[in-house]
């Protein structure tokens, strides 16, 4: 791995046309409209991008040293926080043979460990902003497949899926290593984190355990979680939001009945659907997290109040076409 | 319709060995354990009778007028109240050509409307009761069937299973006409009632639209339910109990996928669940009635006080092998 030269030239003031010394770039949470957990086993989800981002600052420094500030702390890469921005580090400079040192700097939309994708997104923006910074430019399908090596060195096993709509934006199908973009839909979503906290890989191999004991019943399930995908898929390109909703629905039953549901998300998801949402339901690895609806302009209000008097955190949003962004 | 002649005789004192004045007869309400909704669609279902039962006492009358005393109230058939009970006198009258008069006295043990089954119990109780005291020995199937007849006349459609299981008594397996008795299990039974009350006409017919607008997702659903059902059957044989839990909570989430939940139910099975039920699951047509749960004999007062403090109504009883009784 060779040193980089440019710290050196920025001591000199000497910056090259192609290399910033600070960078902002920006990615968005997602949420799964149709398909996580299925998707684990080979079949079809939709996830979306939403108007909520993490915003990754990068300055670069003469030093090797990596410091990173989020949610109020300041820590180097020596210890055993931010772990996603620290590998996210790590893995771009194996991939690009730089060294540098960095001052890295996160703001954040999106509530941490609560399936909306903050991981996702604070490792592919953190990859960009260095990308930017070093005028390596990257492509955002390149810096996905980064990010995913990321996560998958983190957690052990992650979909490639996460970090790909996070990078990309808009609304991905994802089947295999298949993606397509969909139009989005125009209709608001409104958020309710329960601030509950799982470990996504628990729930994964709760699911993983059910379906070795009821293989049959497991597959077809989440087969019919496939079929649901596919045909979310049709609704979508037909602007049948209405349709798009109560397939939400459906599909928010199957995951219930593969044990990853939680009574705090099923309150919150009663309440939007008593206040008018076309469609609610989990996102995610489940047991805990956000939920989320989607639902008419009028009805947008209504809803957000009732998730909150039950206590969730509450974020009105929209469905995002942008996906990586340099600020 | 000839007119009996017993009530002449009773006034002379001369009553004949087989007709009785007066009979009490039972009969108990049932869970389903597996395959609500899905029985409406030719697949299999498994419903048993509970130790919670409806008690009809029958006094035959000089007079030809029917009173029907229940949850305090006094009427006459010519009332709209007590319709099950009065479309069995007619049920039974036309049957057997007999004309009679009687006071007929209800007790139950099982709250009205809340999908324990209480109408289909009033109704074969009420035959087998009219039976005995005329002397005519109906067999409890036969029963069952006239007690079709009667639901049917009044819901417009009804499952034959109701009435048999209250009837026969015991674990029934229902295939389409085909009925079997299994063991029950030796678990207590944890049953929490909503109070709210659905028209069960509306939910199934609500489950038609969206069978309707979403065939093949709906059907398999309903297919899968199917093979819960089936592999349930199985693991009752084979007394796996814990398996039988855990099929009834994958049966919930797709009974919540058909729409058919409600959250008041979902916060009385997860309170279940998290105080150790080895299953539990909505009984009936829901979006209201009750749930119930099966769990080891030392859970069973601490789930049952959890159902009380969310606000249920609650009965701890067991699997009953008894169908129709004479008390």
């Amino acid at each position: 791995m060779r040193a980089l030269s440019w710290p050196n030239q920025s001591v000199k003031g000497q910056v090259t046309a192609t290399i910033h010394q600070m960078i902002t770039c920006s990615a968005p949470g997602k949420v799964y409209l149709f398909g996580e957990h299925a998707v684990v086993y080979g079949q079809p989800a939709i996830a979306c991008a939403v108007e909520r981002r993490v915003f990754t600052s990068v300055k670069l420094l003469a030093s090797g040293e990596i410091t990173v500030s989020a949610m109020g702390k300041i820590q180097n890469c020596h210890s055993t926080e931010f772990r996603y921005i620290c590998q996210a580090v790590q893995t771009f400079k194996k991939r690009t043979k730089n060294d540098f040192g960095a001052e890295i700097t996160i703001k954040s939309e999106l509530p941490p460990s609560q399936g909306l994708g903050s991981s996702a997104a604070v490792t592919v923006s953190t990859i960009k902003a260095l990308s930017e910074c070093l005028g390596i430019g990257l492509r955002d399908q390149e810096i996905a497949g980064m990010g995913h090596q990321v996560e998958h060195a983190i957690q052990g096993r992650a979909s490639p899926a996460d970090t790909f709509v996070s990078a990309t934006g808009g609304v991905v199908f994802i089947e295999g290593t298949k993606t397509s973009h969909l139009m989005h839909p125009d209709v608001p979503i409104i958020i309710g984190a329960t601030g509950i906290t799982r470990s996504t890989g628990d729930v994964i191999n709760s699911v993983a355990r059910m379906k070795r004991d009821y293989p049959e019943i497991i597959n077809n399930i989440m087969s019919t979680i496939g079929d649901i995908t596919r045909l979310g898929e049709r609704k979508l390109i037909g602007g049948d939001i209405n349709n798009v909703g109560e397939l939400m629905n459906i599909n928010q039953g199957l995951l219930e009945s593969i044990g990853v549901g939680d009574i705090m998300l099923d309150k919150l998801i009663y309440r939007a659907r008593d206040e008018g949402a076309l469609g609610a339901k989990m996102t995610g690895a489940g047991r805990g997290g956000c939920m989320f609806a989607i639902a008419r302009e009028g009805n947008v209000n209504a809803i957000a109040e009732a998730l909150a008097r039950e206590g969730a955190q509450v974020f009105i949003t929209a469905f995002s076409n942008a996906g990586l962004r340099v600020e």
